[in-house]
């Protein structure tokens, strides 16, 4: 079951000068910087009451965050949806005829499981299924 | 105050398609469908958890999501984050440097207070702030 918004990720281009934007905008200070060198991204976290906004920066040119700016440039880059239970949903998605990127949950920024939709199944739309470890 | 994620806003062709797909994606029905003439759009809803999904069609090819779509192709379109008090989050904003391309709010989709910051102090990101009427 989805539970809620986990998060929406948005790929800027340098964390120093969008933290302090999107301080200013969300009026909350940005909680947690990560580094997830599996996916070549800086993230950090903003909280919205129950939901977060989670910024990206690539960390090197080949990172996916690298080639989503030089194609689609800075913004929304995917939305991730909080699980109950992300074995089971990825079970459900499968059997109505989604893609998944990972059949098998992997470790993910925040101390979550995540596994990600194909977005050629999603109308290109980028979705992450997440639940806590 | 930002409460939450009160919806995502995602630009499709054709509701007629996009609905099934959200229905089976979200594994919950679409539970309104709402046409905004002065927007020029079509939309449908649908709940996860404390959030929302807004699907937008465009109703006639001069729309904003016409355009677009043209231009983006279909995707996230806007983030809309409900506040407990529009005018004072107005307010806020401007004090902090924010443009607003409604300074007065008007009515939304869903029956609710809306105003849309200007992306050009968003870092391109299109963001509404939204209060119920």
């Amino acid at each position: 079951m989805l539970l809620r918004i986990e998060h929406l990720g948005i790929a800027v281009e340098s964390l120093e000068t969008s933290i302090p934007l999107f301080e200013k905008l969300l009026n909350t200070p940005c909680y947690k910087k990560e580094r997830v060198e599996s996916e070549g991204v800086n993230t950090a976290f903003f909280k919205v009451g129950p939901n977060k906004i989670e910024l990206l920066e690539a960390t090197h040119p080949d990172s996916p965050i690298a080639k989503f700016l030089q194609t689609k440039g800075k913004g929304f880059h995917h939305v991730a949806f909080e699980t109950s239970n992300l074995d089971e949903e990825i079970e459900r998605l499968l059997q109505n005829g989604f893609e998944l990127i990972h059949l098998t949950p992997k470790t993910g920024a925040d101390e979550k499981r995540i596994a990600f939709l194909h977005p050629k199944s999603t109308e290109k739309l980028l979705v992450e299924l997440c639940q806590d470890q």
